[in-house]
């Protein structure tokens, strides 16, 4: 259930309607928006009456949602959510790109990408120190000294950092390293680490499950929400459907139906979703134009010695060349980069 | 197999060389590139010594080819194939926008969309005559009828027209009447229609079957090129998957590796593809981005009483507003519109 | 709409009925059932009241269908569909096995492929004359010889023939050749194709599009049925899903819903379903068990030198030993064999 | 790499191979086999010369093995895998069925559902304490108390316990609350939790994930046996596909490949694979007809009030009966049930 406020109530009278929430055993969910206050309630809402809160002062109407998503829904928060942090902004007038290398191989790898995006405008930087790898004799990422590298690069360059977290054992030590807290597509569905990056104070990247319907992944982001945390970026990286021709089927068609539905910003993984480097700067273009708020690339001096996944790495030029396209682009589309 | 010519070969050198390949029981397809002139060679190679030829005077190499496309491939095609048009020319450089009602439903309707289409720049007229539908009991097109109309339309006007052919019965009739001749997704394997349609002379478009490999879509247009007719266009329209948001997954990711491996035009259809008239505009955009040649687009004065597939279809207004966005896009993207 | 006769009512009261429905510009199909006929109303039957037909004299009821199938719904025609041949019955009391060579390669192949499932009281053979093939420079099939040839070996030695036709153009010479006429996959929309099929009186074989849902391939039967052939036998084959360990993913799991929804019976081709020789036997007698109506298998005298799908067939020994199993298996579960 | 022992083999042989492949910084897999020892060795094994132990007393042969997985390889571990509890054994020459709730929602039904399943000869009662929803807000299951549940239901009748593990925080309580330890559909990919369930002493049973392929989930599984748990069985519960005539599209069609590539048993849940009811019966004998090893299916003294999934589950009456065809059709089979 849905109560908006009217424009020109109070905060006592919203406060008001916060408690009467709490008395009937129901979660309240305040959602200020641009012109009026919401309040989203969660919790087992079907039987309470929705007249119980349309009597209370300041409450303009109480709207029951049908969608099984509530907090993630536009229904329940009609404007974009903007998620702003120290080094960059994901929302609808920008265009975010976030590059770096698969994963945290060493200090200098980190420090140069991060001078080298910085050269160029991009100020979020992605490496994973926790990597989830198919094969248990693979390459697990260098753990918690990789979230040490990230700290210190963090701190000499100020550039912003998205790294991913696979355990509740680690939350706390990925949270204080990082300013983007990542979900992998293989946890997207792990109800745990889900629950437990709700009780986060950073925003959540939320990767698509290999398999997940658009309900499925606004249920994952929901789970999140429902623990207290708004700020989830969703990031689409390809499914998997009967094509052979690239490593996953990048989805980019998921955006419009995405948008229309929820509020949470969206950004593209092409790297992942094409598997295949030189496919990446079409689909990258692609995103853009298609209406994703932000772009996440795998970025690596040299590729072809990257640790993992480096047939579908951008070397330095190569990403300089697509930076320099997307920022033609960006503007006719109304965003900044 | 093919043979590379040197680039100074005669045409004298040429005809020996396509002489010497019908002796061997193979057919020669004589490839003009820009420099210098390839025959590629189908048939039964694997039994057939490439010694043979590149003794002939005036060859440079032949090359065993390994996919199992040939004419179809970029190894034997290197440069982007153009189709030149009276009214049009799809190609590399130029992005041709074709659109129109999913059905001919009467004179009118093809004449106003013809005079609205022209009115901005749009030089192709897409409508079905012959209309393959999901029911027995469903509107199955206005047949003859519908192509007469087609016919008169493009005399009065001089717009240029597409319309599927779905029955080898029909194929001259169809030929006749338009300027590209369609192929279905429902027929995109259906070999005597594929045969037929190698022996007209006018382009075709070859949509992508709904679980066809990009392989099986190149070996579909295969089977046009090695009747004869070289003009094929290849029109992604949306894939199926578990993905419920859409009536189809529309899959822009097999631009790139449609553009690697083969030198044919790809156009997409959006409208199919989403089956939703809202998301279309997000999903022409990206497709422009992601280094198609073109859009086929359903446009109808009134899609909510059109004669089928109103829900995914544009408005006068919609596609006014679309092609506004794409003509700023296309020149950022080296694209002619 | 679906008129249901009561069980006293006479071939007069039939006709009236019959008339009746014409009058209305709709067409009538007769369905005799155990008890009672129906009779089944196709063409626009939106806009007529089902209350002009129950006034009639011996109407018992007159029901509206809401699946967009009418005549292959079970709603329709709830008693099983049985289809009776010269040399075998499909239906739900038998288990019947079709077998035999991918293609038609000689005469004595198919001669001594018969007399073995003779010998083994297999009495259906099936072999295509004509191929449709993925690519156009592999063998395409004997084609009309191919027919003569399945003739003769009818002739000889009274086995039943499986044939498919692919094109309109062939459609009386394959009728004449077979017992049924066999729609492949890629032909399961080709909507000419089934139209004519309709007006053939040997009963068609219509394997399941390569993505085809449950209800398009009944949408699909429809149309058979609609133009007056209700002999139609569904052919589940293999899906295409991401699954990479076998060619096609043999969906089982669709007999159930088929049998609730539909009349008509089910075989299944676990030969292209799992492109596999090893895994043939037991995907067959998974059939079996899961309630399909019958079996459609490959089998060569010496597959590995099969013009055609060797990798998928069974020799002689290996088929021997599969009927075997399945004999075994059949009594318990209510089939005879 | 797979060091294959002479069948003579002694005790004292082997211990020096195992000190031999710990020196190379490799873990050894002790596999006894019915006639000769195998010792598995994991970790980077491409940079070690296979001759460093070819040269070992006791040893034939050094293997390479090309797979990915190695533990989960029928090249390292020739014959099925046996796992022996108290209550049931699963292997080649059995059926076994596990049976229940969806969930622990009382004592009363799990004591009520074990005194039914044990009257009829099913020996394994599976139900969920900790239940993964896609909802947040939906029953998440009774936790520790439904674990404390299902140790007095057991205690007291003696039936075995299959309980699902979320989360690596509850792995004691769940490894000493049950006979084996279930990993979700969700959780395949987590790999967190399948290092934990390595270090339990108790057998997996593991989900296929969604979308998983046969090498994924055969990589899931080597990621529990490398960690030294070597009791996994596989447990196939229907992918995601584009059909929507059931909820999932299960796959029997992985049994033979599974069967082909891997020692491990194969269980089969036709209750989440086709969720529902009535087409659970058809594809419980059709799993046993493919090569399955046992069953897990859902069921519940009144489904339709059950507290999750209640549309895929059986009551007691439908239960009782097709056990009794499974008991038919198993001897046929060669499997005791």
């Amino acid at each position: 259930m849905l109560i908006v406020m009217q424009s020109s109530a109070t905060s006592g009278e919203i406060d008001q309607v916060v408690a009467a929430i709490r008395e009937h055993g129901l979660t309240p969910h305040v959602l200020p928006g641009a012109t009026r206050t919401a309040i989203g309630l969660t919790g087992n809402t079907a039987a309470v009456d929705a007249g119980h809160f349309e009597v209370l002062p300041g409450v303009a109407e109480a709207i029951r949602v049908t969608k099984p998503y509530k907090l993630a829904s536009r229904e329940m928060h009609r404007d974009d959510t903007i998620i702003p942090m120290p080094m960059a902004t994901i929302g609808p007038k920008t265009f975010t790109v976030v590059a770096g290398p698969c994963s945290v191989e060493s200090e200098k790898l980190i420090f140069d990408t991060a001078e080298f995006l910085l050269s160029k405008g991009v100020r979020m930087l992605r490496a994973g120190a926790f990597k989830p790898r198919t094969s248990p004799y693979s390459f697990q990422g260098m753990g918690l000294e990789g979230l040490q590298i990230l700290k210190r690069v963090r701190e000499k360059t100020g550039i912003g950092i998205v790294t991913e977290l696979m355990d509740t054992e680690y939350a706390e030590a990925v949270e204080e390293a990082t300013d983007i807290i990542q979900i992998g597509t293989r946890n997207m569905q792990n109800f745990s680490l889900l629950k437990r990056v709700g009780k986060c104070r950073k925003p959540v990247l939320l990767k698509r499950g290999m398999s997940a319907t658009l309900e499925e992944w606004l249920m994952a982001a929901e789970y999140v929400m429902a623990g207290g945390n708004y700020q989830v970026i969703l990031c689409e990286r390809g499914v998997r459907t009967f094509n052979d021709h690239s490593r996953n089927t990048l989805d980019l068609s998921v955006i419009p139906p995405a948008k229309t539905l929820c509020h949470l910003p969206i950004v593209v993984d092409p790297s992942h979703g094409t598997g295949k480097r030189a496919y990446v700067p079409a689909m990258a273009l692609a995103s853009l134009a298609a209406g994703a708020d932000g772009l996440m690339i795998e970025v690596h001096p040299d590729p072809d010695h990257a640790a993992s996944d480096g047939q579908q790495t951008l070397n330095f030029d190569q990403t300089a060349k697509l930076l320099d396209q997307m920022k033609a682009l960006a503007p006719v589309l109304g965003r900044q980069m």
